[in-house]
């Protein structure tokens, strides 16, 4: 049987390959479901999801476009997250001058406490989810939407992140934990350069617990 | 009547308002579909795009996750793509080291020659969308998935930019041409800040072109 999922994974390949260009018009909805041996109902499951991902494009009334090419997603990996996270999270707190109202501020500290909780109850899973939250509400007080999107491409998966963190010893889970606090308290103080250098410092510390030179 | 992609919206307010966490469970699709007063199908429709978007996840058998909160895009501007462009765009380069295969090299010289053509023709929708081929042809030459999504984020609207070049004067175009070769003789000769700079010329370029201080 084949699933939206497997039809999605195709069109990718298909569009990798070049098989159309970019700006370019699929084929009728009932050809190219022939052509791939699925349902119209799952290729048009597969082709929202290719929308939804910003691939593609509808256009009332004249067809699907090719809209950006996709990424080579399969080898999307934990290190590749974590090295873009690096690249780009420090440099966007340093150059977006992110302004943070005491309101947000107090969501970040919430999470922050939370996050320190589920460490000392030994739960990776949550610690990791905290980090996400984190960031996430970090992302939001840029005011600029396309930058909170390139920030967050980079963020990495919750359950490679907490694979990573169960394998960490006590004392770089402590160190870790110290580099979000630092995050925070740079941001408190209006001082960027501050918050920037403890972001760049928590990648690089993940990478070492993945035995990755950072 | 109610519409996948009104459907979606309405998902995204209630998001943006705080109705699920993240990490959060969504209602049964029965019931979310009822509170909604729209159909099933239509639901799961939109539901797949925000699947395909990143901001929920489906767990087979355990339900709709919330994985990552939206971005207000309804204000996401021509400005503010271009601002997060030329903060993001020519870190990449300087930092990611891109490098690029004779043949990639290749692919630029020809988009941006069809991109000269465009402009001598007058098409500025062509010359928009070969901007844009050109982009993503650079972003694939980053070696880290991550990093090209962040800054495929970035990269405006098709549509958006034809406009804005179609206001500007032809010696404004010449120079945004100028600037898209200078960054493509950059990588040509390894010179990565020559690159960036160049791209980073092109963004303030076209703000210039939409009277924002660059």
């Amino acid at each position: 049987m084949t699933t939206p999922a497997t039809t999605e994974r195709r069109l990718e390949q298909a569009l990798l390959k070049g098989h159309w260009n970019l700006f370019e018009r699929l084929p009728a909805e009932r050809l190219l479901a022939e052509k791939l041996g699925v349902s119209r109902a799952t290729l048009r499951t597969a082709l929202r999801t290719l929308v939804g991902r910003g691939i593609l494009e509808t256009r009332r009334g004249s067809g699907t476009f090719v809209k950006a090419l996709p990424c080579r997603s399969d080898n999307a990996s934990l290190a590749d997250s974590l090295r873009a996270f690096r690249i780009v999270m420090p440099h966007l707190l340093m150059t977006a001058q992110p302004s943070f109202a005491p309101s947000a501020i107090f969501t970040l500290e919430r999470q922050l406490s939370a996050a320190g909780m589920a460490l000392h109850a030994d739960d990776m899973r949550l610690f990791a989810q905290y980090h996400l939250q984190f960031f996430s509400a970090l992302l939001q007080g840029l005011s600029n939407t396309r930058l909170a999107q390139a920030g967050a491409a980079t963020l990495p998966d919750a359950h490679a992140l907490a694979r990573l963190l169960q394998d960490c010893p006590p004392i770089r889970l402590e160190e870790i934990f110290k580099h979000l606090a630092r995050t925070l308290h740079g941001l408190r103080h209006a001082d960027p350069q501050a918050s920037s250098a403890a972001l760049s410092a928590y990648a690089a510390c993940l990478l070492q617990g993945m035995g990755e030179e950072a």
